[in-house]
């Protein structure tokens, strides 16, 4: 079940990054959501890779094709399998591939594990997977508008040192770095542009709003809603660490600052995130994920090959300067399939549990 | 199953604070492991809260027993189920916790997930749940060391805003506060003596690090090592961000410089934290965890009670000016249990893929 | 997680027969839920070992202490622990049992699986197991009247070649077989007698009913309601084959025969026992069990030591010549936990779909 | 996850009868395995419905396409996704089916339970999904065979009243009613031609047997071999008994007769089906299924429509006389889906636990 995500609202995916097809299955899905072909083109633009010349090349069309669990329009409650066929996958010659483990890259330890790999692409651990993430995300984001008004959004907050001098809502999907402040563009593409020439890459950092989650989501004490969050955004590829409201700044918090002190119209800060022993507040969900700068750069690096001689590997072809600038809509599905499951989750075992008061509004999203 | 952690090395915990008892259930362990009720003193003793003066004032003996799994001193492969009874319950008085939400804590959040909550120390939410988490620790931790020499050992890297000038690893468990350098130790007991006297409370971080995790440990995709680092070290109490390896430092990081590079006598450097592609590759396993400021403090906060009132909460007795001072055994615990899992999932799949050259040594731990 | 049983409402029992203590950890249980020590002893009664010369002479009190989960008396949503502590453990002269594999049981299997078993009265393998399965259902009958009329009766339908002329219900509960034809007691009686006189056991068959079940619970297609009951009841000590609604005897019939057809004021038959494709249909769930006879008499049989040698097994102290009389609680126990997960799953996922019409009326039970 | 099964070599299915697609995702096989396309063709074809004029007369080439998870003719340890394309759907006038529940179907359950159904064919419900039972069956199969040399063989035991007066392995296969005596085969022929002509159907038994199981498989307590057998077996369409060993036979039975006595060359008998407490003995592991008579058969039956009216539903079309026909390779499918999910939780628990003797060879299969 290690490719499978969600305990009631359960996605599990397939696919390698050359082989015939990626896709998905939703098990778990609540009957009657309208469910079109045509949702998922939004979000895996958001994500295509061929998106600008900020991003990686490849161009694939991505057409999401539903194999099952819709009937006229509307989810069944079966299983909804989602199918999208590789057309773009140019992998003739890996045999330099197989024989070299790219440093920074899984090859190494899935040899290891497995004693045999396909090694098109990266196979398995290939980013291409995250593609049916945003796909039942789609599914997932659909249901919590519909039901509760929920809306998930993430942005890119940071690029090496470069940090977003204002924020901005509005200017966030206006430019393909999905950045919050429009007057820092040239520096940000300034930036990536360099980092392209140079053949080198540069981290990233996202931060991601989930607003409208009722209080009350998530399950102490290892089914967490900031337990699975970080599960959820840990499991994308490249994120090495996540914070859940003020993150590592709490380190030096004193406890005066930090409690979100309460009053009768609400919450009067959101240090916390908007999640409480693991439970939901009622305030705005926030995290901040970090991306690792792109590992696949044109700056060659010493490895090993099978024979277990020093190499020099040479990406050739694609480049990705900041692989954390097309992870929104990654980070908003991950996020997106957390709710889902704790929304499902919470109704199972409290489905009778009425609205308890006082009910304290959310503080305004820090 | 909320309270249950592991696929296949699981841990069930039970109890409130001021309950009967808290005790947990391990189920899934290899059977013939020598297990006996003293190995438990040391690490419940470090997690211990009436350790010092640093610590809340708290004194239980915490003496386990062992009620099911273990014949003749040896575990069975049936569950193993310890008990702590709860002997220093005071909570006569518990009316006024009841009305009453606390800012930080999970008071207001149980109420609105369940309307019913155990006001009594936190009841299900107190830390004294991780006392369970310790134990079950020592069970994952013996058997990873006599099964593969694994050592997982964490410290305090920060408290507040002071950070070790130099690390010295023999003096961790020489000082009350973990910290590994001992020409610091008045500083840190000043600090500490100071926000006692203040009322107020500071975050920390620590920093944990396990050695001779074997290379392929770990799934792709959603049950990646590190996703799973990452979910059972957030569900620790107080726990706002963790960062695997270089954690949230990658932001800032060019691909040149991150990326490790392998050389035939071992990688070059670790700033991936011993993970790729959720699989380990045989380095150091490193992590890093934020904990947020003791909430429970003496400065007055504002509230409100169940009636929709504002109030102002005020905290008597017991305060911990640093929760984080004595996470140190709970964080080895959960990366210990972690592994065990894993080390369990591994050879379930893999366990006939035999030894695969080239076999990469570790480099030296960050 | 294989001492765990249901999804979301969900037990995971531990302890051996003649360790300190058995318990059991109930996970998910709703909030509110009114439950007190004094509740579980009308089951634990009815399973009672001693409760009459026709069953095994073990008295134990079996006196059920509440540890966790329930303030004020009632469940909070948290984990509900349940203990009973071992009195009657007399195992001191065990040697014997260590040397040699008693034909029927599961010492053979234990010993190959983990190449160590707790020989002192079955261990995890004894019938005493089952003690918790009744403690937990207790919980799940209680909210399964409380919340939606439902009512799970067991009773035994066989003894070996006696089969009831007659059913009366109200007989069922007033004589020590569970047996509903009260003008047979004799008959069922001298039967027992002359099994204990000869040293022999016998097989039996119970059959269970739940009534009030509502349409539109179970999963397809692997976690149908059937599937689940079939695994819930196999599960229990002894039983060999499980059926739903006729059982093996739709391998002779036809289909006309067969399928239940449906009228406006409800279905016309009940051959398929209250499920079609998995999902309960509104009508009484039934289904029926097979216990074989027990293992441990009094008459030698044959077997091999530790030695590979051949050797002689003599049962001696307590015997049970029907083990199957006293599994009606356990029956329905199992039955009620498999009902209640369900009802929990169905909420999860279904709980927005309002009544649908039409809403056909069960038939009376067959 | 109601659509999965397993816990470590995890299946789960997806599509509809009448929809674009079926197919399965294989989570947690062994990397190393080989695997081909043309393997599913044998099994694929013993169940195919178009198979003789015996069983319903849709034709389905069934061609498997690999999505996914194998690399050069090898597993590669990622998911298996396998699809077939629905190319013989004829659904295009399912008006009358969406109004009426048919008697005997799942229509009226899943109307119930979700408000919504795709009718066409009986969507989700349809015995079309076990294509892909026997799909991932297939490659459980190979598996067992080459690590383990276990062969999972079943037969058709029953159908209505007649029974094989004689046992002939070697006929099984050479009878499209996989009838184990080659003498009555006109006998049965002429009994389903009766029930056609009739328009009517019967149920059937189904005995299945896997040789070659080691000791050691099966987790107690609700882990348990005959426990997860009864779950899959029970969860195949039309099944409404599952026994292990001799099944419902040893209600009749004395103690004296039914536990296998052990002698140091092997058990004396096999009633316990080679499972005892839940695990394998090493002896054959035998059970039997029963299904229960087609439901869509030509005589008309009494039932309801959407409007709460009194109907009578008329079936056209295919019409199966005896659907247990085709299930031999289905049921074959979900023992050896058990079995390797054993296999691996087996060794991942037990892996460090070698060989134990004495080792008791299995008695011939019964």
């Amino acid at each position: 079940m290690s490719n499978s995500f969600g305990k009631l609202f359960t996605v599990t995916t397939f696919g390698e990054s050359h082989g015939p097809a990626i896709g998905c299955v939703i098990d778990g899905c609540p009957p009657g959501l309208a469910i079109a072909a045509g949702d998922f083109r939004a979000d895996l633009d958001r994500r295509a890779t061929g998106r600008s010349r900020f991003t990686s090349q490849r161009h694939e069309p991505d057409a999401v094709e539903i194999l099952s669990g819709v009937f006229e329009g509307r989810s069944t409650g079966t299983p909804i399998a989602l199918l999208i066929r590789n057309t773009d996958a140019r992998s003739k010659d890996y045999g330099e591939l197989l024989d070299t483990f790219r440093p920074g890259h899984a090859d190494y330890t899935y040899w290891q594990k497995y004693g045999i790999r396909d090694p098109r692409g990266g196979g398995r651990s290939s980013a291409r997977e995250t593609t049916m993430r945003v796909a039942a995300g789609v599914v997932a984001k659909k249901w919590l508008a519909e039901h509760h008004g929920i809306r998930v959004r993430a942005h890119v907050a940071q690029i090496g040192g470069l940090v977003p001098r204002a924020f901005d809502a509005a200017a966030i999907e206006g430019n393909p770095f999905f950045w919050p402040d429009a007057t820092m563009l040239d520096e940000v593409e300034a930036a990536i542009d360099a980092l392209r020439k140079a053949g080198d890459s540069v981290g990233a950092r996202i931060d991601v709003v989930a607003e409208g989650v009722p209080p009350g989501w998530g399950e102490p004490i290892y089914g967490k809603l900031d337990g699975d969050l970080a599960a959820a955004l840990m499991s994308i590829n490249a994120v090495k660490a996540v914070g859940i409201g003020d993150g590592f700044d709490v380190v030096t918090q004193k406890g005066t600052q930090h409690r979100d002190e309460l009053a009768p119209d609400g919450f009067l800060s959101n240090h916390a995130g908007g999640i409480l022993g693991g439970i939901s507040s009622g305030q705005a969900v926030t995290a901040s994920v970090a991306f690792k700068p792109t590992s696949s750069i044109l700056v060659h690096g010493r490895s090993v090959n099978l024979a277990g001689d020093a190499v020099e590997v040479r990406t050739k072809g694609r480049h990705d300067p900041c692989v954390g600038l097309r992870a929104v809509p990654i980070v908003e599905a991950m996020v997106a399939l957390v709710l889902i499951d704790h929304a499902l989750r919470h109704r199972a075992q409290c489905g009778d549990v009425g609205r308890v008061e006082p009910r304290i509004a959310g503080a305004a999203p820090r």
